[in-house]
């Protein structure tokens, strides 16, 4: 089976760029794909795609040596499955607020005996060898989203779930829990305070961190700070924010800040 | 954010008018969305179209004023929340039998504090306005269907539920769970006896009472009893009424009602 | 190889009852399907369909016993022979105005050596028959546009076309061409000279003629007239009347004819 | 309503054939329908299909006298009741390992005083009749899938829940959870004792036993042994076959046993 | 009719800003609707979308007031008369290089007397209004390409053609026709004698000239040497552009100029 | 830019094994892809998929290394350069028959100065190259299918096109045209001297020539003969023979040769 890239670079202790898909088109995935990503999430909660199209991405994705993931919308495990067995490489499950959820988020990814994941990988296989159903337990990651303050206060027990690869972290639900506000990119030290105790319990169980950032400065801030997976905005926040900046410098306007997406 | 006209509607005590959507098309969609309605719902759960149809038929409600619901198929959160950030300005759930299973919907429709809803309302800030999430808790309309006879022991309980807007009923499955049989546009009087109570209920707690509807005269007389919001069939519905009615117009046929849908 | 129903009903000097599609979806053309016309024809010179979704109507129609015919955009043999090899068992073409176009038109539509189609019925053999290659020339319907004053003037040349099966009217060009204005249903001098025109033509070289209508009474006094085909609106056309019929009825507003589609 | 060809099949104490669908397209659907088999099974589970696309497959199949059934991803009541309006005559339910959660999966598939299903056939009663929600219940089948310990367990109070029509098995999930290894096709004793402890509970109370298979020579084995219902292979491991044993014929390979789909 | 705000803007003398779309999703075509583009076009030559997504493209842009435009892939009235009864406000025609081409683009595009353009604008009626057929001939818009030696001979009597509106310029075609050469935003003299030889002969005709550019600096220039229309990059590039630059920005890499599209 | 592996082979002296693809479906090309073809065609001609089903189809062969061709359905430029654009390393013409049409498609397959390819290459830019316009011309292959007497009579002005790679033979057409009957994998005299004159033609002006077959003992003939690229069956009809000899395996009856796609 080809392994995944990510967990070396994780093992080597550096970090991974991750780019983010809200555009239901293979063209668009593709051209994200030839950017230089390590890593692209489909993104199945806040994008505007399907099941089918996001299949259809993950294809668009293997033109490439990018590595495909995917985020559902919710912790249940036929979705899980299905994008498994269409290749993604990872999933990103969002809502973990207790070891119950971990553990039932992370059996949906791992086969027998580590877990309930149906057999029959009928991309994964094609695509990745025909040992895939020996090693996917090995290869496959998982990560799971801390963003209310009831997971924060159980970080440490979603945290030894076995097979639990890694944290990820929405700011704007996490701020908006602990806080009463969303935004992205900040610093005031609540939300620094937070981050902080989700990285220690990762690092006290061997497992990354990642986190979705807006701008490169603060992205190179997180990895500084000990993250290994920063996304960069999205898809079409990218081509808002291209767009956006291209008729404001025609109009003589000065361009304002303008997402697309929030988290 | 650009406000919910439905609910200025419902607060000036008027009656909105309201359309179904079982065709998985954005042509047919626009059509309807040109007919006059106050709101089309995009059915998710008896209706043809999956969820990037149902994203692209919000898109072509998006053309005009009309204001744009959808039905989910169950009172799961990752369905919910994915409709609203992709533009329904609210959410028709099926099967609401006790006041636990309404606060999980009326949750997955609000932000903290109010609910669990994730933030990333991607296609609703770019056409809602950049300060949706901000606002969306008060615009979206959460309308629960009361549709067995568990539910309408315990209408008041459910009515009581903070963030509530309304109740849909739909006829055919109240019907069959009370009486043992289905049928629309029914006027006897164990149906509006029921159809009374769920009205009294709501009005008791300041929400409003909506219903399915195969007839402008059945339609007509549940406004005057105080329902505010009616549906008229469906678009296949129409569709097949109108083929099957040339039809036999050309045949010398006399039509016979012929309903493609059933509640 | 399944016989043309429609043949055999011309042939016994009946007329047959069309229907037209421009939804692009199958649910609709299935609910058109079973309305009981004789045929249903997927329009891709006014529709809002592509190929791909042509297939797919043709593929709903087969579901029932009505006969698929498709409409083209122009006399292109490319497009022509690619929906007769996806099951459409004849082909209206517009815009014949010679002798030689309708030569073209009749040629893409028959095997050698009646014509240039190219073998490769992909799904008409499977559906019709393992020979229908055999006999698609004798079951495949041609039917030329009559739309301007020069058609008008060939219009002999034009029917004397062998393996040509009928004229096919539309009111709308061949009314704007005639007197500089469209519409429907007309039954002024000038346009029922050119309809009788067309029609004696094409009784001259036996074949037959069709006609889009509006109305019931309108179709039933072309069949007196002695044209053997008559549509009755589109399916966008059937929904949108019956959609603002409803509404109006809700509004107390009196309807206005309201056409989505013109001809 | 159109009866169910399966069932009477199964009275007669006979065996059916069943085809897997795993390629979204129409068009290999409607090859797969004409191919002979008595059912085809649209595979939500680890096809490649989103629900839009398994409708249309629905509708494709529609065009034969195929019977069509789907597998879900999980048991789920929504996902349930969509693919039965949509015209499945049966669902194959997964994981299913007690009786409470075998009772969860027929209440879905059954309308009320049997169970839950929403009333409103949309697709199901414009092609098996206006009379389909009075005999659905009746009609479709309900096969739960053993393939866990737990369920070989409980087998007998599975199979005891009324309304359940018989179980399917999906060997490699089973005998992962029995012997910690997949495959298809095996006839060592502990997987046969297994599914002769499956099938001796299910002849116990009524119901019929299938099982997916890779080959004529297994599937004419399991009908022996009493199985009434063998599925082959799917249409992308079929056309995967054909395939490679074509090029490797050219390049003058043997063909090594490649299996795109694995259970 | 609803009128072409784009007519009026160059009546006033001024220039409009025109966003290019070559991404076939309607969610992207949205978010470039909401950027501040006086127009969008829909690129059927260049682009990766098909009839079907266009027509959804229109629709999405259709929720916005910016101006829907369309390049078609030739010069072919069927495809063209399309895209104009799906909602084009105006149609981009490529390799016009006689009078007599732009005869044929320029009919096409008009209904009788101006030209033949076939009566039926389904969609354009619904959204422009139900006299749109009446007004469409002063409404559209036709833009056609000088991209050849041949055209640039031919330049004045090209723009005699009676009903045209415009020259639009794809500079690579040109200059690799005219020095061998393609390439974007250049101002060496053999090229700008050339747009200034165009721009010559549009204003001697009394219509305007549009060009790609790939920069605000250069379209900000073709403003001033009195060009009124200025296209800026496409989608895809926009997103590429602004991908590349963020993923090189936390690679410590320079970015360097790496275009999707050329022209 | 990345080579065309296929001239190399063919410069070689040697065969390549083509795959033909009538299924509108990534999954199943995916399938096909891994199969090991040295290439796939997307038969636009008498396949069922639509423009943009093609490109999602050149997308997911560009996830291996099969080279990705194309036949179009009638020799128009637009189609032809959108396929190129789009991806597609080579164009099969059908109904080639004389030399002005054979200049007038390789013309559509070439820039500046050696035809009129218009320069935009959106998706071969990004998967093949930046450098991509510079090289397309001799990378992109170009066969002409030689399919009627008309043609093989003029078979040395065709073969001799500058910019021409090749003939293709579809041995149904050439029949029907020559003998008045179709059918596959034939060795009548007739045929033969046909198929020797064209290949001989084809060494003569140093081009290669292909041909449609339904065995591999047939391919292997033909590249005795001095073919150098031989194409065995189409997606469909591979599926069709194994779904049905599987079907009649377990029915017990014998099975005749059924194919779903004829030449």
């Amino acid at each position: 089976m080809k392994s995944n890239a990510l967990k070396q670079t994780w093992r080597d202790g550096k970090a991974t760029l991750n780019g983010w898909l809200h555009i239901p088109s293979t063209w668009s995935t593709e051209v994200m794909a030839h950017a230089g990503f390590d890593s692209l999430t489909v993104d199945m909660q806040h994008g505007m795609m399907g099941l089918e199209s996001a299949i259809h991405m993950l294809q668009a994705i293997s033109t490439t040596e990018t590595v495909a993931l995917a985020r559902v919308d919710w912790n249940e495990p036929g979705a899980i499955m299905r994008l498994l067995d269409a290749g993604a490489m990872g999933i990103i499950c969002p809502m973990i607020n207790t070891r119950a959820e971990c553990e039932q988020f992370v059996s949906a990814c791992r086969y027998h005996p580590d877990g309930i994941r149906s057999l029959g990988p009928t991309r994964a296989r094609v695509i990745y060898g025909d040992d895939y159903a020996r090693h996917a337990n090995d290869e496959v990651v998982t990560l799971a989203m801390i963003e209310t303050r009831e997971a924060l206060d159980n970080v440490d027990e979603i945290a030894s779930v076995k097979g639990l690869d890694g944290f990820y972290i929405g700011p704007g639900d996490l701020r908006l829990s602990l806080m009463g506000v969303g935004g992205m990119d900040n610093e005031d030290d609540e939300f620094l305070a937070a981050l902080d105790a989700i990285l220690a319990a990762a690092k006290r169980h061997g497992i990354i961190t990642g986190i979705h950032c807006n701008s490169v400065s603060y992205a190179q801030k997180m990895i500084a700070r000990g993250l290994q997976m920063v996304t960069l905005q999205t898809d079409s926040a990218l081509l808002s924010g291209a767009a956006v900046s291209t008729v404001n410098g025609m109009r003589g306007v000065q361009t304002q800040s303008k997402r697309t997406d929030a988290y």
